[in-house]
């Protein structure tokens, strides 16, 4: 299941970066399971990985890879995560890249390997290393759609987005892939992320930039509250565009980019939660009147990841009681109830920390009942605001993962 | 749904202590939703609260009159919180605190009120004061089991326990009772426990007795992750048994009592969770070798709430690869995974971090098969240890949290 109708966006290739997928037979025959992607040499490549302590073969590798420079190639695979794989994960990771590295004649080093799929078990890494040769033959500048069908698991439908902004006559791109619908929370989930961008940008200000958009996107959805092994979100600058080097995180056009930046990969976590595991219903949480960044937080993440709210709103249940609850047990010290107000959409729910006297159960039900909505909780303690999004808990959740082998 | 079967203990009366129980109607005409625990002068009271900065309005005045000593009167009704219910629902308790107290002679700041059931509707106050009558008439120190029934909301069978422990000849009594099936997490949960014994305990023992007691019991259960609004645990002494007063947390007198309410309690809340929403597994969650018992607490809390671990547990699959992924997301600081071991029962899944060279997946299976069964994960950090429990996620939780409006 999935909440809402999708028109993909129409892809637009980035000067720089090809990408080919292939068919590897990792857990599923005939399955593509396998993207390159190729990046021209002098672009910028910025990468953020899961703080989970037991990450995965293929992030190890990755992270030290990134930090010398010089990325040509990702090589990803979905059906498999390669994650508690030991000495032996390692050693599959390091292969696949140096297999790849004596194909295209780049340093090993230049390889960022990426695995996705069941947890434990080994890569069958001769599969992808035959794999490889196919997938090299056919890369192509307008293979981003190809590529966002290739790393899907338990999604139902691919997430892909292009934005471009003018900047003194010139057009820059942003384009992106993601991957992901359930062990999804903030500091990245089972999920990957590729975003790449023809803009000329500094290592450091692509770093911070990414790291800006994700605390804006990725690390502000919630599916189940379970943060994975694998997850990466990497950001590409190819440099290919006429404009000048973006130097520092100031100016016109650092603004259109960053914000082009942050909007692609908006819709991309948001596309994510859409497609969550059995969702039935999109919800963006916002907290504001905080008196930081981190309640606010507290708050949006203790009512996304109640399961008592998140089985009212899959019924449809304006369930205001539960809502409360979770914003009182949400770890905010010495919170005044009394001055905390609740809104469903425009529908004031909760004012001064009971039922607001122009509240009544149908006027709730008219918001949960729709598939997008957004909850709204003012806590009064201050000026701060965060926005997260997230999903109902529905039967289709329970059947999902009592079934899927992640 | 529960897991197993449960032979309700037999209830031995504690001197003292009388209960009687009457139908209110308010949330089911007819129903038996209201209970009153009286208790005899000069015994000593202490009580736990729930930590959610909504807790209801009987928890506010719970809280201050037991502050003030001398407690002659209990008076729980099931079926509305009155939490969120603003001042109306702090009238509402005091109101019924008064009339008590205007019946049976005692004063107001006597007497402790508690709630469970729906929150954010004002609690029909006139019904439940109308029934106090009744339950005075029908007070009975062998009415236990009618109590333990008439506390019950979404629990499908009552909680209830009796242990009793030799001493210098002497026989004293420990008998309690509990409601709770969700909103169930550490540091209460909708849940409510009236526990008392006939032993002479000082009040700041008492008082030390319980924390110590709940911290092994009740605040080491987890259902949902929710916190209730409402949770309570109150611990009597009537002091009506021959033995010396205990007047220090030591020596032996001490000890056997103290044993006996950590059993009592323990029975009371494993109870709670092999009643849990929708539970169909019965899952005993222990790490050690932590560094702290606080790292072993976020471990056991990570297991227990992921809905990816509780999902595979219903669909009794050993998916040892969500569990390591709980561990490494728990937030213990540079935990390292090649340490890590995890056990079904005595079966070992996890060494150095991955699959144990002696597991197989059928080994798993027979563990988790089972309806009850023992998580157990080492660290590899220190010598500490916790122990927790907690339900598995199934269909019936969604259908039952879809359905009934707490």
């Amino acid at each position: 299941m999935a909440v809402g109708q999708v028109t993909p966006t129409k892809m637009y290739p980035i000067e720089g970066v090809r990408l080919g997928v292939a068919s590897a037979g990792i857990k599923t025959p005939g399955r593509v399971d396998t993207l390159l992607l190729e990046i021209d040499e002098g672009a910028s490549v910025s990468g953020v990985f899961t703080k989970n302590n037991f990450c995965a073969a293929p992030v190890v590798l990755a992270k030290k890879h990134l930090g010398g420079g010089g990325i040509r190639y990702l090589v990803v695979n979905s059906g498999n995560a390669n994650a508690c794989t030991g000495a032996r994960g390692l050693a599959d990771a390091a292969l696949t890249c140096e297999k790849l590295a004596e194909l295209t004649g780049v340093h090993k080093s230049h390889v960022l390997p990426f695995s996705t799929g069941v947890i434990g078990e080994y890569l069958p890494v001769q599969k992808l290393i035959d794999a490889l040769p196919e997938a090299l033959a056919n890369l192509e500048a307008n293979g981003w759609e190809t590529a966002a069908k290739a790393i899907m698991t338990t999604d139902t439908r691919p997430k892909q987005v292009s934005v471009q902004v003018e900047h003194d006559g010139e057009t820059i791109t942003v384009s992106g892939i993601a991957k992901g619908a359930g062990m999804i929370r903030p500091d990245m989930a089972t999920m990957l992320a590729y975003v790449a961008t023809d803009a000329v940008i500094a290592q450091t200000v692509l770093d911070d930039m990414l790291q800006m958009a994700v605390n804006r996107s990725f690390n502000r959805i919630t599916v189940d509250g379970d943060t994975s092994t694998n997850d990466a979100c990497i950001l590409i600058a190819t440099g290919r565009v006429g404009t000048p080097m973006i130097a520092e995180a100031a100016g016109p056009l650092y603004q259109a980019v960053s914000e082009a930046v942050v909007s692609a990969m908006q819709s991309l976590s948001t596309g994510i939660i859409r497609d969550a595991e059995g969702a039935t219903k999109f919800i963006t949480l916002e907290v504001d009147g905080g008196a930081t960044a981190q309640e606010c937080l507290k708050v949006a993440y203790a009512i996304a990841h109640s399961p008592l709210v998140k089985t009212a709103m899959y019924a449809s249940d304006a369930n205001w009681g539960r809502i409360v609850a979770a914003i009182g047990y949400a770890g905010v010290h010495k919170l005044d109830a009394s001055l905390v107000k609740v809104w469903l959409d425009d529908v004031l729910v909760v004012d001064g920390g009971e039922r607001a006297a122009t509240y009544t159960e149908s006027l709730g039900s008219v918001v949960v009942s729709q598939s997008e909505f957004t909850l709204r909780v003012h806590l009064g303690r201050g000026s701060a605001f965060e926005r997260i999004w997230t999903s109902d808990l529905s039967h289709d959740y329970v059947t999902i993962n009592a079934e899927y082998r992640t």
